[in-house]
């Protein structure tokens, strides 16, 4: 065989599902992601009402999950429509039936601001600018395909990433996209602070949120003075949504992690009387090994992200070791039960988005039965 | 829309190639991750050489590629063989034609183990073994499917996972194998440390190599003594292979990462006279912010791994900040160039096994242009 034609030759796959609608929780395959479905959907409906009940639109981020199930249940939940971060994940919820996606990140090159502009003709689609090149791309993409977005300018409201810093040049570029992009539309402000969802006290937070709002207040304010309306505030997640909710000046929050939770999220201090969210994400590995002192699962690096730091494992008396490519290493403690080569574990993982990614499906399970193999289609979707 | 469905309606999806053969590399879409093919192949003939001319067989880790594409170029280059980690990646490899595959892994649970008892009678497979309990359920398996398997021991040489402690067990798993399950093969001893390929001294690798080849020796010679003859002792990798291949004792190495390599492998100092591999494996981003004071590439943690710490960027006077899930924060010192929205940058990996575990394809290239997109069929092959 020549292997100058390998690309054609060989192509990629996607895994079997670990489990199959009807299956007992013990026969699903491993390492494999489960979603308890009770958690799941009591964390679905305390954020939704929060918000809603505030009077903003809720929108929830697809990057968490990637999952069409998924996304369709937060519709089913009052969501108007999820956010994403990268064409080709709009792609795919758009092929699912999702109707309006907000790409919250700036989209850069003609191959993928063509893909965003074509969807475009599709779904309601929106996206991020924080540069006049941004502007000049997608512009001149919507023309050729005949197709129309909103545009909204991120200010960098102290998560030091994307974003304009001030209101003239959020005014400047709302100018360029009237002046001279009929086909994009300039609806308002996108204001997202990464680093604050993870503050571990309330109040670090609600400063956060506070200091955030008014800056963007000002910099709406001088937007209007100028004739540029801002309909849509959005940004917020998983550890502020109650605070943009009651802001006064948010019209939108997305919350992603909340569905799902991690160790990294739960280790967020609440405000006083509030009931934490649950986890709803859990790894389930085997055990193949036991040694003296240890036992060995057979799922590591490639089951769990660990940028957020090690999973923990729900098994009394056990702590994770070390985690190495396909290999996780758990250690009793005097008080643990003794584990045996063929045990199934659970582990919460540590940063839920990086992690499902890993997998292509969620084995969505109540009680002790599966009910759904959900695949995580926009696993993997990086363009 | 019913939402019992879902698992039916929606599927899990391939990217499509982020560049076709004879593209310009500077059209690749981003993120991305490349193959400079000259140091590939350099690297490839290298460490081929210097195992094959010292008289072993070279089996390379096809965990660290997960491509066919590679795998078959190193069957080209004198590999009998490769390894995998997984049943589904065996089958991934079986499927495009490698003959010949070692799992240096424990298998555990039916499911897995009767794929694995199918696969051996397309190809020639083994497997590792710690426990009776995984010697009965491939015995088993290989009944039911009248297949064959060869079964190789595993013993922890101090890599501290799995393997067992002494020639007891290992005469006594022979034994079990031998005497109980005619279907398989006790061939010999796997002996792997992982944590010994990235000690940073030559002269502790080459003690490390040096203590696991008296253990092993010893059980060896313990085993043949009791009747059980070892023809293949497998071990290894990208950081020790030159000791393993000089140990008259090994008859058989297993390196992954040489062809790619990423920074945690190149931190190895290197025995004095010796020429490191290239670095042939690169990221390639898209810049999509520029601020004052950083700018931001549109790869983050869904494109590199940074178990092993960042990836490392090749633009003199940056460097590299920080990471999100879809972003990588760089930063200028005094001596930067000046980056534009729309520039493309290229970051080494820190850790090349799940970093290529992340995409669906390699894009391989020589000078400015690319030859091959291979699928990175095996990614996510977790079970």
């Amino acid at each position: 065989m020549s292997h100058n034609d390998l690309s054609s030759t060989f192509t990629s796959n996607i895994q079997a599902a670990p489990a199959a609608t009807g299956d007992l929780l013990d026969s699903v395959d491993t390492p494999a992601l489960l979603v308890d479905l009770d958690a799941f959907e009591d964390n679905l409906a305390r954020v939704h009402t929060r918000i809603l009940q505030a009077g903003l639109q809720v929108r929830p981020h697809g990057k968490a999950h990637k999952s069409p199930a998924i996304a369709h249940k937060q519709i089913e939940a009052g969501a108007h429509g999820i956010c994403c971060q990268k064409v080709s994940e709009a792609e795919v919820f758009v092929d699912a039936g999702i109707q309006d996606v907000l790409i919250t990140n700036q989209i850069v090159g003609m191959r993928k601001v063509d893909r965003l502009a074509a969807l475009a003709g599709r779904a309601h689609i929106g996206v991020c600018v924080d540069h006049p090149i941004q502007v000049e791309q997608l512009g001149d993409a919507v023309v050729k395909e005949g197709t129309h977005i909103d545009v909204l300018v991120e200010v960098d409201i102290g998560h030091g990433r994307c974003g304009v810093a001030n209101a003239f040049e959020a005014i400047d570029l709302a100018r360029t996209i009237q002046q001279y992009h009929p086909h994009l539309r300039f609806v308002g402000i996108h204001a997202f602070r990464g680093s604050a969802q993870h503050m571990r006290q309330p109040q670090e937070r609600a400063a956060a949120v506070t200091s955030a709002v008014e800056k963007v207040r000002g910099i709406v304010q001088e937007l209007e003075a100028a004739g540029f309306a801002c309909t849509t505030i959005t940004g917020g997640g998983t550890g502020t949504y109650m605070h943009e909710a009651s802001s006064t000046l948010y019209t939108e929050v997305q919350p992603g992690s909340y569905v799902l939770m991690d160790t990294d999220y739960a280790a967020n201090k609440l405000e006083e009387g509030s009931t934490p969210l649950q986890h709803a994400l859990f790894g389930l590995c085997t055990v193949i090994s036991v040694q003296a002192g240890h036992a060995v699962l057979d799922g590591g690096l490639k089951a769990f992200a660990v940028d957020q730091g090690l999973p923990r494992i729900q098994l009394a008396g056990w702590s994770v070791k070390t985690l190495s490519d396909e290999h996780t290493v758990i250690i009793p403690d005097d008080t643990a039960t003794p584990l045996h080569v063929g045990d199934k574990v659970r582990l919460i993982p540590s940063h839920c988005d990086p992690t499902v990614n890993l997998h292509d499906w969620l084995i969505a399970f109540r009680g002790k039965t599966v009910e759904h193999a959900w695949p995580v289609s926009a696993r993997g979707a990086l363009f």
